[in-house]
């Protein structure tokens, strides 16, 4: 053993990185983590754990999930053969950007975005060309992003974008794909607060990957689901790097179940997509916020105070929301996932009583 | 859109690689997975099941569990610090090779063995020295081993190995680890059939990672669970590369409260070790087959008869196994996991059956 010391063998890309991590708070009002606050019903959850204990535990899921993948595809419209599910859509992230970067290749990624992909791309040892978000509103510099994409071997978008909630609209997206040199990958966790999906741009564009999670809308955050949409050629590749047997049979049997039952989801959904529009205009009306317009299940807001003050006002009043301040441009800015009606309502209350000591 | 194809965007060495996959079958006898065929109580697996739907799915699983790392820790002797929990141990082996390895990096690993170490490292664009072992009693060529560790940046042993059933004695193993320049990952899969374990040389070699999966002796292949004990420094670096929230809420409970209950499966291991013994002599007795001994829940055999031709032969009459034909060494080889008795036996028949015919 000649140097047993990490320095001797972990690659010195890594030993420079800064894990991705998160604190654990427990709250009364937990809205830092952009999770869905409608459970999904007991009755469904029983049905799920019921078809769980008809089958062996003992025995791997399927090579490949097949009733799933039939399910996503009818759900979607787009073909099996262009499916791939994960555990979580990191998962698949993590495998189109394995089988794509390496050492002289490079990420072109909007940033602030969501920490993973750089991290991800560093650790492949790959460049990164960081792409500023307009600094005062906060939203995607389009012309920049179709340039880095002429030359980009990976081009990530997170749309709508976390931590920032600002969308990129589908024909600066379609621009930005037709001109790419290499793969554009949509991240549309947060698409079902949108009203818009990358989708239909599928079909005419075979370097195009969309990417989608359970873990936001379909209130599966606890049970890890994700799934990739792209060309088959592109899948096909893709799957290489995605782990053998990596969705486990409870987790497909509540997403097929999930998915059967997509309706019971949808008053949910509608009902946080209203309460962000109530809890940005009640934002607005305050002269000590900035909030930052959204398409995502959270608003980012931005006071005179430093967020960490603010983060500790908020949370001694049991309230957890996300400081997202040490991201680039977000100085002073603190993310708040969209709760039930009474949850923003104690946000607020919360807020303005922060706001107004000091 | 420049070149939207694969050859495109795809790293060369990915596009070489052929998938790991697997073909399903049904069949009466399933002895081609290497699984547990005694399952868990019902009343344990209700008690699993309960658990969870005590709990918010819709919520993130914790980012560090805790409960599961002190219950880890608590049954290994080794600290938390030290201890990865992962989705299967094929994630942990994923993220340790991601941090280790690249182009100009090299993993030595003996052939043939598990699949998926040679596809990550290619994948990584990582050089792969195969070193094959013995090509007559399909053991591990020790010397070989050691004089390869002293400049591979990773190497990989899967110590029962699959899919031979050959150990690296611990002795053995002590010297690899010690003369070498890099990380020694030991696949421990099939330990607990074994008798032998790496863990008692981790306290005194930094370079050392162990891996071990709930997907064999631990009957749980269908939920996914893995967990990996190294220095902590390492376990640090490995960390980065680790997906966030990689295990899910359903696949903690059920392993929390299987390590809790840990003794109910001891009956069935010792009943696989005993059946290992009872079919290894079976085999001996017949000239046509060559039988390799083993300290896995599998036996590897030969015989005069093209692999494939003997693999439907059994698989028509019901016995399913796995043709290992293919890898290196393992020419007209079938791998057969050890059944219940009931299973070994319907095994034995249809093989005998099969061998009569032609």
């Amino acid at each position: 053993m000649r140097d047993p010391s990490p320095s001797g063998v972990i690659k010195p890309e890594v030993r420079g990185l800064t894990a991705y991590t998160l604190k654990h708070f427990a709250a009364d009002v937990k809205i830092d983590q952009n999770e869905n606050p409608y459970e999904l019903p007991l009755e469904l959850k029983r049905e799920i754990v019921d078809r769980v204990l008809q089958r062996p535990w003992g025995r791997y899921p399927e090579f490949i999930p097949s009733a799933m993948i039939k399910t996503l595809s009818k759900f979607t419209g787009w073909p099996e053969e262009g499916i791939l599910t994960g555990n979580g859509s990191n998962e698949l992230i993590q495998a189109s950007l394995s089988v794509t970067l390496g050492p002289g290749r490079r990420l072109a990624v909007p940033q602030p975005t969501f920490t993973l992909y750089k991290l991800m791309a560093t650790t492949l040892q790959a460049e990164v060309n960081a792409l500023l978000l307009d600094a005062e509103t906060l939203t995607f510099n389009v012309d920049q992003l179709i340039e880095a994409s002429r030359t980009a071997d990976v081009v990530v978008v997170c749309s709508p974008n976390n931590p920032t909630g600002c969308m990129l609209e589908r024909e600066a997206l379609s621009t930005v794909v037709k001109n790419a040199k290499g793969l554009v990958l949509v991240d549309e966790a947060y698409h079902e607060f949108s009203g818009q999906s990358a989708l239909p741009l599928l079909a005419e564009n075979r370097n195009l990957v969309v990417l989608r999670t359970f873990s936001k809308a379909m209130a599966m955050a606890g049970l890890r689901f994700g799934y990739m949409m792209a060309h088959p050629e592109i899948a096909r590749e893709v799957y290489k790097s995605k782990l053998p047997y990596n969705v486990n049979i409870f987790t497909l049997a509540a997403a097929e179940t999930v998915i059967a039952n997509r309706a019971i989801l949808d008053r949910g959904i509608e009902t946080l997509v209203r309460e962000r529009g109530r809890l940005f205009a009640e934002l607005q009306q305050r002269d000590a916020v900035r909030v930052f317009p959204s398409t995502a299940n959270f608003l980012l807001i931005r006071t005179a105070r430093p967020a960490r003050e603010l983060f500790d006002h908020l949370y001694s009043q049991g309230v957890l929301v996300r400081d997202v301040s040490a991201y680039p441009l977000l100085d002073r800015c603190l993310r708040v996932s969209i709760g039930t009606p009474e949850e923003n309502d104690k946000f607020l209350r919360a807020l303005d009583r922060a706001l107004e000591k000091n």
